[in-house]
């Protein structure tokens, strides 16, 4: 069971993931690459994407780079920093790298970009691993 | 302008806060009491709630809260700490607190629980306050 | 071995928390208060206290009360949000509340107060939980 | 004034970094590498370096790096996982990079390292900027 299998087993069943319209770009063990276009029905009170859609996203590629060693892990605590508002009709990508791969514990950092490399949010975080094979 | 009236404005525009049909129970200055129920089409790859709907719920009840008293308000700095799994069907409810009332930034409490009120998720924001009417 | 007696031991071997001159108000399972005395050496550069003073006490609040069952736990994650600043002469206390009390994890709110009892930071901290004993 | 220049000011009146030992390697503008020799009077209850120490180190780089425009900025909200225990006796060194420089709010990653130049923990902080000449 390789890591790409194993996230295709993921968003198979991911309703929210493919409902945001996420696209796989990348996997590899403890990382992957995500992206999505903004829709309008993303969209706040204030004429901006919704910042959970932005956190949606960075979780997703959490979920798919902690898990994808087939270790069912489940995102356990989670920092997001907003640094630039995004809209609808942009296209976004989710880049998960692993700063560390404990035996019970993972942590991540997750760089949200938009269409011009800018970091549009930051967030980091940590899964606790289960001992369980998700496959 | 009273801060139910700031919030119904909000809400009208918020198309995301619609779509995960989110219900205003509660609007005070600086706190707001929401719920909304889980469906099925918000489950991750793991047949549970996505961590990003819990997250877009807390956040909702934040810009409800610190935008209320009409000083537009974003969200700068997340964190979230996941300590129950959800499943479609559940009626979640979120409460936002005020801890700080700054002149440029604002701190928030808010807890999300399930319909036993037990705690499902623990979410602190601060918000960057724009010293701009929102309306 | 009752949780008074675990923060007792724990404190005996603290030198940090020595240093800090941290004093035990009361513990309870799960939940610590604390109070310490800013002094001069715990200035930064800006003739402040050093945020890293205020972390260290709530941290310290964290371990007394994440550890008190003696079971040996240690922080994981953290986040603090600072409210106002403090100076040397002042006197703070840390208020350690439990929010989840799982196997393998537990979540803790720590509020900093000054003397006229104002919040002056906020503390959320994640700790990880060994299952040995401390004692 | 340059950023070695605003940096040696800052440190000439940081007490407590003193007391830390703090060392300074190297100052760019919006970053900062910083060293400590870790010391018995540093261990927490459990015989390992209290998680306050490594904070204080991270929040020191965070202030050095993120002043040293001479644009006044105080820490807000900070994140840090601890990813290995560390002793008395090892020397650490700490990396602050800017993530974001915005107007009000500058956001910076901190990596704290031991001498085999792994990671010990990861700490990401916003800052709010006053605005005001720190000189």
């Amino acid at each position: 069971m390789n890591c790409d299998q194993v996230v295709a087993h993921i968003m198979k069943n991911d309703r929210f993931s493919q409902w945001l319209g996420i696209e796989i770009i990348k996997i590899e063990e403890g990382y992957s690459k995500l992206k999505m276009k903004l829709r309008d029905e993303m969209v706040n009170g204030f004429g901006v994407i919704h910042g959970g859609i932005t956190f949606s996203f960075a979780d997703s590629a959490l979920a798919f780079a902690c898990n994808n060693r087939n270790n069912f892990s489940l995102a356990l605590d989670v920092s997001i920093s907003f640094t630039q508002a995004v809209v609808a009709g942009q296209v976004l990508n989710a880049e998960a790298k692993e700063m560390d791969n404990g035996r019970s514990t993972g942590l991540y950092i997750i760089t949200i970009r938009n269409e011009k490399e800018e970091q549009v949010a930051l967030f980091i975080g940590t899964c606790f691993r289960t001992g369980k094979n998700l496959i």
